[in-house]
């Protein structure tokens, strides 16, 4: 009997849901869009179905060790509750796990997204390799794990790991964690737009159209083709995360950077001027020594690494 | 047969060489002024006999367990050579440890200031009922150490914990360390007179003299009064520590952060307004879980810290 964790991706946009193997392979998964309503009701029962489904579907016989939901928010390390899922706020003060397990009969545990996403570059990705690394995602917003030593490290509360709010700029654009200057607020998608505006005046001879409204995909394809105001957007991006991660490899000397997350494929575009940042910022060992890579995972990273979860969960318990 | 332990603290203004009891306790001491030549040879002799007067000095017969040396500086963890000592440039590639071991026949070690200052308050000061936490050190520059989990997080190549080079202005005053805008241009005695000089035209009324150089105590002292001036550089201070501060809490979730050195004694002045920063910046739980405490060993933190890690290095030993 082949064990297999349960592990579920929820986002603002989707709902992803897998069987992952012990060796960290998506055996079947299905994925839908998350119910609009985004009520608490509606986010566990459409998890809990997904499961069925893919449990149902799966001809062998299998033994289901539990069940990880990789969640966008901040979770109770005590109580296993939601505090907080800016996002989805239906959700705060919710116990999404206990739900979820009463509907399936598996025990579930949760895990904030980017956590999750650290957890699986560490056990089969980018950062496997390093003991001491940093995994940050750049998508609607900037998220981030730490593994230290090894291990993922949550803090005494569980909230370590919010790279995305370390201040970049004191008197910088307002976040909508209450602070201004977040590297959130000049790296994630939503500030790639607002940057392209910030900067169109002095571009006048861009490809981007004014008319309609622009994406960061947008301003990523004119970037490739060459736009001066696109590369300037991705270069003042990669200039913040450079401020931010030189002050990460002062403080804490990892060998890896890890980047995931959508808005890392425009990686070309931005990478340089990171390696540029550390390089001018750093000091000289460290900043030698830490690697910039792309993650591997892509958007499997936190469903394998609420597997990695489970799995090891179900060893402790033993 | 009383066990003791050799301890140092090398500064670029003055050296202090103790005996320290295995429960921390300072048994003698002696303290000179750095050797004004700032050479190797001279700073490795000095140490060398103020050793040697403090072991004859001691009436009981002793067993030197060990010599533990505070330098501020970056140390090789592989060759335990100094990398690079800013404010003593003279030791740098050389093997410091390797030659007062020589010429005092026991083990020696060293260690960065700021990190023995962490151990020292880790194991008797201010942070030691705590497993996450964070040691900062406000003097002529600005140094830090990190504890992670009860233990001193050096990094990969013994680098870590660099707080002061943590940049909170991306475009701001040129450091020495070759970045700009970092913690260290805006919480250090120099910061604060540079500070001083930079508010000036904006405080007329200041009671601190225009014509003799200042020095960062003459502001404290003036701010005490309630001098205008001197309570906005302080509080400039105190907003860029809270800049750092904050991100720090964000990523790391840390259970107290640990604030001495010299500069530390105007906590009054400058404390409050890092509260202020890291409430309106970090997020709720990990900013209300985090004690904002002032160190407690005060000068003594690295000779404590240092005589902390030769008894540990000799428990590991046996």
């Amino acid at each position: 009997m082949k064990r297999i964790a349960l592990a579920a991706d929820l986002g603002g946009t989707n709902l992803r849901v897998a069987a992952v193997s012990e060796s960290g392979e998506i055996i079947s998964r299905s994925s839908v869009a998350t119910p609009p309503s985004k009520s608490f009701d509606d986010v566990s029962r459409t998890i809990i179905e997904l499961a069925r489904e893919l449990i149902k579907d799966d001809g062998e016989r299998e033994s289901i060790e539990g069940f990880g939901i990789a969640v966008p928010a901040l979770i109770d390390q005590m109580t296993g509750k939601i505090i907080k899922a800016p996002n989805l706020p239906d959700l705060d003060g919710n116990d999404l796990a206990a739900s979820v397990a009463l509907g399936l009969g598996v025990s579930a545990v949760l895990e904030n997204d980017a956590t999750a996403a650290a957890i699986g570059e560490n056990w089969k990705g980018a950062s496997k390799d390093f003991s001491t690394s940093i995994c940050v995602t750049l998508g609607t917003g900037v998220g981030g794990g730490l593994t230290i030593d090894g291990r993922v490290f949550k803090g005494i509360d569980g909230t370590a790991g919010e790279v995305g709010h370390m201040v970049v700029e004191p008197f910088g654009h307002p976040c909508s964690c209450g602070s201004n200057g977040c590297l959130e607020q000049y790296a994630s998608a939503q500030a790639l737009v607002r940057i392209f505006y910030e900067l169109r005046p002095d571009y006048l001879g861009t490809m981007i159209g004014s008319e309609t409204a622009i994406s960061s995909g947008d301003i990523y394809e004119a970037g490739v083709k060459g736009d001066e105001l696109a590369i300037a957007v991705f270069k003042r991006m990669g200039f913040y995360l450079g401020v931010a991660f030189a002050g990460i490899v002062n403080v804490l000397n990892p060998e890896a950077i890890v980047i995931g997350g959508g808005v890392a494929n425009g990686w070309d575009l931005f990478a340089p001027e990171i390696e540029r940042q550390i390089s001018a910022r750093a000091f000289q060992q460290p900043a030698e020594r830490v690697k910039l890579i792309r993650a591997k995972l892509g958007d499997d990273a936190a469903l394998v690494g609420m597997a990695s979860s489970v799995f090891a969960f179900e060893r402790k318990a033993i």
